[in-house]
């Protein structure tokens, strides 16, 4: 006998949390495809070298091998531990093909190795669009995926949620007008500026030779970015004398504007030219996304722009803006507020009662109308069961409607409807039920 | 530079194949949510020892490993190779919390290595749905099961097909009833029948010492099995006196009366009593699925009852009923039929022409309008590209219709709606163009 134990850090749901897991991706699905980003589902195994080619910690990666026989050429594959790096590859694998701009969605698991610890896994869910350009890739593509992955958060009805946008061009702009050399490394101290301590902050600038108005110039940045209305933010840029920080504050701008007048509420978005992430490897716009009150946990949507998506498969530049919802991170997040209700532990709406064989006619006519409209049920399976066993069946599984078909019924046509939840129990024809089920 | 290369046996759709597989999924996945088989989706990951404990082969399974790093307990899991072992997993794992009857759906991937083959894939979808009770299962359930599928797989409306369902009791009764010692074995051979020559087949039942009249005798029941009618195989069988036998005659009526009744069709339907799928596991009902005229290829819905689906993880009995699409294999057998019929690259139901930021606002509102009505739309990126070449967008990823909003729609109100298959374009209000296209 072996033990069905789990698997530490692989989370498995049970079917009420499935069912509200499902209708978490639903929802997101919707908006991605009625902003035409389109689905794909790249296999789940990619070669290690194309794994390996960017971006990647090797200690995360996954690969494969056979457990008995010859290896072929299975050793040389391995899980992704993102879908972006296997969208990249996919790009250069059919860019003959492709009609660009090219938008798709991937709503799938991807898996990493992980040292135990709370709120990360190994397997987890991501909700991802991209949209790539062949050559150039207009700055509009921007605002199509931060609008709608607004609209999909908002469709969530979570709780309220705050999009940090920024410019990565705008950040170096500053940098660049105060002086500031080493660009890449300064700013992977700025974005370590909701970790540390500011003493810690201050002497990892001293070590990039930071003299000590950069410093303070980089605190007050930080501080305007964090603390400033975004009219106030605009109007406060907009006196520095720079060309190509005026250049980038547009763009910034420019996102923002067309942001609005698709729709997403000021309450939802916050300019925030602090926000740093990414490193080096943005190269425009670049989110953020935390839930109100949460905001020490992680973000629960983000990404950015990168001019150049699949340089290590293709000579050809592919300019790519990408945006995610971490599906599996954001439960996670709010089961720990507890925010999140289950309702029910099945599809089912209805339990057709079984009083044997001798009705079962009747009650499979009954099965397949519901059916054909639209209304999930089903019979319970066991004919010899009592009635009050078969009850507690339907209230063990949030089932809210038991239907009763038994001699009665079958001469009057007259149904008895019963609402577990309330324990009201009314005669209805068929035709009547499903009018009032569907509604 | 990396060559972006295909991984052998490993598929990947393009945006047109995509969307067809999603649409059969959704069907699919439909049908089982009106059953109330309610979704699961265990991890990829099992452990090795789970994955190995029951109907495995030990070569098709692949094993994970970190690629670099410790390997801590990773070295001892792998990815499943069917969607019904980890079930039982699972089953074992939440026996405490589940209500049974329990049902459940799970349309997912699995992995299996693979000689390479035509129509193998190491990575492939199975739709799952399965039923387990607690100690006892009613025979309804394996009518539940095969006319859920029976319901998807005529919605998919690919073309005819035929369910050939039968009883593994009645052949085993049969085999007893002419005095067979080696059941098991006998069993195997018929299920070589249509692979192998009727010489071959003879001499494998020589080594199992069948008599002359024996073979004659299982001969006769195959071809009876292939070549006779229900009614007719019904009647043959009612003449055999044989208590057990008729015991398994009845329950094989029983399965063909309801799933009648449930409006299963005769077209789709075949009493075969010759079906021997899955040698000595299953215990009950068995049933696989061909499609009319691609017989010979593989079956595309298959599986049975097995009266102890969780003995390796539990003590507890757990009888199950469980079926499949191979929606992978469906759709390639499909493909070589030429049947596949790919109508869209995208989601995009719409594009709305982009001629500069003047009309941006503009046409963003028709963007915001036409997606809060569900019709997936997206405004072109480029507001500098020329109308012929945002035509040319549109009309290569099959975008059905385009919407200009120029100067003079913009001041009339009235928008062009261009229609790309037929080329007519017609002066149209908003809220007309969405009530067009809604219908």
């Amino acid at each position: 006998m072996i033990k069905p134990l789990p698997i530490s850090w692989f989370y498995e749901n049970l079917p009420e949390e499935q069912l509200l897991e499902e209708k978490y991706k639903e929802i997101i699905k919707k908006n991605y495809n009625l902003s035409g980003f389109s689905p794909l589902d790249t296999p789940v195994v990619e070669r290690l070298e194309a794994l390996t080619s960017k971006w990647a910690d090797d200690n995360e990666i996954y690969g494969l091998h056979r457990i008995n026989g010859e290896q072929w050429d299975d050793a040389s594959l391995g899980l992704r531990f993102d879908l972006t790096v296997p969208f990249a590859r996919f790009v250069a694998s059919h860019e003959g093909v492709l009609t660009f701009p090219f938008k798709r969605h991937h709503i799938a698991r991807v898996y990493r190795w992980e040292r135990p610890q709370k709120g990360r896994f190994r397997e987890f869910y991501q909700a991802d669009i991209d949209v790539v350009g062949n050559g150039k890739l207009p700055l509009f593509a921007d605002v199509e995926v931060i609008s709608t992955l607004y609209n999909a958060l908002k469709e969530l009805d979570f709780g309220n949620f705050v999009i940090h946008i920024n410019n990565k061009k705008f950040l170096q702009g500053f940098l660049e007008y105060i002086w500031v050399e080493k660009i890449v490394e300064t700013i992977w101290v700025i974005d370590k500026k909701d970790k540390v301590r500011k003493d810690i902050l201050t002497s990892m600038m001293d070590n990039l030779w930071l003299d000590t108005q950069q410093k303070e110039s980089i605190f007050e940045y930080i501080r305007i970015a964090e603390e400033y209305s975004h009219e106030d933010i605009f109007s406060y840029y907009s006196h520095i004398e720079n060309d190509l920080l005026q250049q980038w504050l547009q763009e910034l701008k420019y996102v923002y504007f067309w942001l609005k007048q698709l729709g997403v509420s000021d309450e939802n978005l916050k300019i925030n030219p602090a926000i740093s992430r990414g490193l080096n490897y943005y190269t425009g716009s670049v989110f953020e996304t935390f839930i109100v009150g949460a905001e020490k946990m992680w973000s629960i949507s983000s990404w950015g722009r990168y001019e150049n998506l699949a340089s290590h498969f293709t000579k050809n530049t592919y300019p790519w803006v990408g945006g995610s919802i971490g599906l599996t991170r954001l439960l996670s997040i709010l089961r720990e507020l507890n925010r999140l209700e289950y309702v029910s532990k099945t599809t089912s709406q209805v339990v057709v009662v079984n009083m044997g064989d001798s009705f079962l006619k009747e009650n499979l006519s009954i099965i397949k109308k519901l059916r054909l409209h639209g209304i999930a049920c089903e019979l319970y399976l066991d004919g010899e069961a009592k009635l009050n066993k078969q009850f507690k069946y339907a209230n063990s599984k949030n089932i809210p409607y038991v239907i009763i078909c038994w001699e009665d019924e079958m001469k009057s046509s007259q149904l008895q409807l019963k609402n577990l939840q309330t324990g009201e129990q009314t005669q209805l024809s068929l035709n009547d039920i499903i009018e009032n089920l569907s509604a």
